[in-house]
């Protein structure tokens, strides 16, 4: 809806105004910039660009956490509990999210604000879906802008969720300085399978409902998940990615995960690990839109669509070598 | 030695005959067409593409399988042991490496064929040693090619080795059908880690030195390894990666590591996804050959490249928003 001319127009006009107010910490203002930056107008686009130039001093101030696991995890309720935590000590909460496929499912995953009862009343919090149209690449270049205009508005926690899909998982950790693993305690004996791309990714596995009946059930999972890390190198010689059991429903170890959160990043700081990563998420999210860019050229024009499809499709079924295949493409990205 | 002009010139003259004596299986030819393909120059890069074009209907028949694993854990006598067992069993052997660190550490992994010194005897095996300049992308690719050659001229298993750094094993889990890692038992009750990026890609662990003093805790190390990828979810449905215990040095359970090759690839064509993979591998190679065009286009002219790491500079430190970085970056493309 917002989306439609007029209050695109509106949004046109006063682009300084915007500007200051997001910086004034105004949350329908933010609003709006986040949807400038999601209108595929190219006027908007511009503005959208020049927004975020003008207000990066401002940004990368907060701490960064991306959240993820399967669906019925919990992983509205837990935000909704962390989220409340945060506010109590003191923080001002942006909750976005990275779901490239919420335009096909009719509607984000945090769409529906009632999943986080609590946490969408409080004036410190910030909620947005995530846009919902787009490649992957495309969503999460709008969730990482919409990330440094929340910072710009004074928000110092951005949490970041996504679905448990492996690529939109890594998008997530390569804008985030932390990343949350949620999971579940086995129904029975059966214990939930840590996807293996997640493994790499993951700073801290959380066993959430450790509660009531669960609770027992929970401890042993998070044992053997501990275990089972403890096999695996480390990805940091400075931390070990710990296992945690909470309960979102009754907020206990609710403040442990958030301890670890903290303690990571002063571990990373400390090391010099934190302005290392930062930077090559950086430098690599520049590589990743320039890539977006090449491919969104090659899909543009319809005729020049169809010869790269023809072109992959003769390397798949073993008629071309990749090599000429690639020299094709590059000839036809070279005659626009 | 080999690019000097002579040879090279001579290599040019004969293309036509260099083909049919590669597809005859000669091996003195083989290593002539792969020198070929490793070569810098122009004429030679054309003519390499056109032999790889010309032999690709002869390619794709051979079971590739990739072995990974840290210095010291007996890759060589590995590789030396599980060669001689399959040409026992009347396969041909091309035992090919992906080091892109090879010029740095004065000379490839395989360089030293003495430390293959029963295969490197054999009519059925053809050892060639890593490509030893270029970037990852660079060796890969070349390393990819010689595989299609050594297809080309009879070779019905290919044995890709590579070192245990992270993205040369991707590459080589992307060009073969089984990528195998291997593993010492622990010195002590120390268990060696795995690395976390490995059991994403690992179809098969395999401890050596299951010999004397060492089997038991080789069959110790086994059951930890096994345990701990039992909580990982499978990549596959159709193939749950075992862990073996064998020895290089005596030979038992080779034969073992060969069955469980077998095995998978029996599993995955009957599933479908071996033609799948193969697809998707050769398309995923286009996309990346077309990708270190473009970058080594950004790097070849001086003026270009300075620009280009001025961006990147400028990004890390937060002065740039990555968005117009790729758009300054996507003129200087354009620009040539």
């Amino acid at each position: 809806m917002e989306g439609h001319a007029p209050r695109s127009a509106a949004l046109v006009n006063s682009i300084s105004q915007l500007k200051s107010d997001v910086r004034s910490g105004d949350r329908a203002a933010l609003a709006r910039a986040i949807t400038l930056i999601e209108s595929r107008r190219p006027d908007h686009q511009a503005q959208a660009r020049d927004l975020v130039q003008e207000l990066l001093p401002l940004t990368g101030k907060a701490i960064r956490v991306g959240i993820t696991g399967s669906p019925g995890v919990g992983k509205s309720t837990t935000i909704d509990a962390l989220g409340m935590a945060l506010i109590g000590k003191g923080h001002k909460v942006a909750v976005l999210a990275v779901d490239p496929s919420s335009a096909r499912t009719g509607g984000s995953i945090l769409g529906d604000k009632t999943r986080m009862a609590r946490l969408s009343a409080e004036a410190d919090a910030f909620i947005r879906p995530s846009p919902s149209s787009g490649t992957l690449g495309g969503v999460a270049a709008k969730t990482r802008e919409a990330m440094l205009l929340c910072e710009a508005a004074g928000f110092d926690v951005v949490l970041v969720e996504t679905v448990g899909i492996g690529q939109s998982e890594t998008a997530v950790c390569d804008m985030t300085d932390f990343f949350l693993a949620l999971m579940l305690p086995g129904a029975g004996d059966e214990l939930q399978g840590i996807k293996k791309g997640l493994v790499e990714l993951a700073d801290m596995i959380a066993v959430n409902k450790a509660d009531g009946d669960n609770l027992k059930r929970a401890k042993a999972a998070a044992a053997e998940y501990n275990a089972a890390l403890h096999i695996l190198a480390p990805r940091s010689e400075h931390w070990f990615p710990p296992v945690l059991t909470y309960s979102a429903l009754t907020g206990d170890g609710i403040d442990a995960v958030w301890e670890k959160v903290v303690a990571h990043r002063t571990a990373m700081i400390a090391s010099g690990e934190f302005a290392k990563r930062r930077r090559q998420q950086q430098v690599k999210w520049m590589w990743t839109i320039l890539e977006d860019r090449l491919h969104a050229r090659l899909r543009s024009d319809p005729a020049i669509r169809a010869r790269v499809k023809q072109t992959e499709t003769a390397v798949a079924n073993g008629e071309m070598t990749p090599t000429i295949a690639a020299e094709t493409v590059a000839a036809l990205l070279e005659q626009r």
